[in-house]
């Protein structure tokens, strides 16, 4: 068996991951005074991670654009339960490309927000990408780190992050046996008494075990990264045979 | 009965009501070259709808604001379902202040975000309040309007908000009977058939009609406007004694 070459996502794929997972943004542009002006987009990431907008030239934040194309993104992990600062969150910022001839930018655009198809042709509305300078990822209390504009574009979006919300509920609740083998055969908690998963990813579980001494927190790797949506199973599969000495 | 002045919340008043109800907004700054950067922050409302934020120096936001301290902060509404850009966000321009010394803004923000204890004392952390210059408040497609700071300050956030999703819940699963008597004895719809109740605020119902035609909506404003969380159910009491010619 060959090692991973990583059990954890890059601060680039965790970038890409985030950018990945919703349509929501906040858009940060210069007012004719020089004074930064926010505003809340929809937005769709191109193959390459590059944001496109469509802007309306009648909204504070279309003729501020039209002036000085120097603008951010503000990506936040959606649907966050507790403290918002512990989550994931993201700044891209760069350069603001008027892009209304590029075909795969209208079609990315209005595929990933189909209500825009009733206004977007409308001619105060043009497309735009955001053209990347740097990135700025967190992903939590000392959780954080820049990314430059060629890393952020050569990292994949983890294939398993839209399944993972769902594995994590599935093996808590029909695979706690297979935790705990993780936790004794893999993680060396020889006395752990419970153990549930709190997060999954293409490289690994989050697992959280209980010993007498009290609860910690273990990340096991996968064999090999998953590399599609369904990947996670067989990972998981795999983790769960290993540890049982298989 | 003296006619209410008003049956819909006014643009000042929906940015107060906004900024009410959640604690995380998108900070736009200025970084050093001039370029706009956006961060993820966690805020809250002194009295007037100021905004308090708790600002680590070792952010770039933080460095930002040290050198110029002109920033907007974005309030979108939480928990959206479906098209983000037909729901309620604002904008608030102005120029932030630092106030480590002012009891009431390390009460207001410590009181808000608990778990703010923990690391707001820090030296690296200072608070600061956003001084308002204007507003911006965009309720959805085509509901938008500008807001100076001395109309922003003297608005009252609604005090219903809290409780209106659950009253509007109420209202549809028990009380369907009221609803319809609303419809056609305030809203003229003689021949409606079913009536769902949308939305509720200080100032009236929002009201979505099934008639033998199709559907329409129709707002009712409330004798006297609610003047507390708890004002809600009197004043839809009301309503139905009117509709019923009580």
């Amino acid at each position: 068996m060959t090692a991973p070459t990583s059990i954890t996502r890059s601060p680039a794929e965790e970038a890409r991951t985030l950018v990945q997972s919703t349509n929501v943004a906040s858009l940060s542009t210069l007012s004719d005074d020089g004074h930064p002006w926010g505003s809340l987009v929809t937005f769709a990431p191109l193959a390459d991670g590059s944001p496109v907008l469509c802007i309306s030239l009648l909204a504070e934040h279309g003729r501020n654009v039209e002036r000085d194309a120097r603008a951010s993104l503000v990506v936040a992990e959606p649907d966050v339960e507790g403290d918002p600062l512990a989550a994931n969150r993201v700044t891209i910022a760069g350069v603001l490309r008027r892009a209304n001839d590029a075909a795969e930018v209208r079609e990315t655009y209005l595929s990933a927000i189909p209500q825009a198809g009733i206004y977007a042709e409308g001619h105060d509305f043009s497309f735009w990408v955001l053209d990347v300078d740097r990135v700025r990822w967190v992903g939590g209390y000392g959780r954080m780190d820049s990314v430059d504009a060629a890393s952020y574009h050569a990292a994949e979006p983890d294939p398993v992050a839209p399944a993972a919300a769902h594995a994590v509920e599935h093996l808590n609740a029909d695979h706690a046996d297979a935790l705990l083998d993780m936790a004794v055969g893999l993680g060396g908690h020889t006395d752990a008494e419970a153990v549930r998963c709190t997060g999954a990813d293409r490289y690994g579980l989050d697992l959280e075990v209980t010993t007498p001494q009290g609860v910690s927190s273990l990340r096991l790797g996968f064999a090999e990264p998953a590399s599609s949506r369904s990947g996670l199973r067989a990972a998981s599969v795999e983790l769960t045979m290993r540890a049982r000495g298989g």
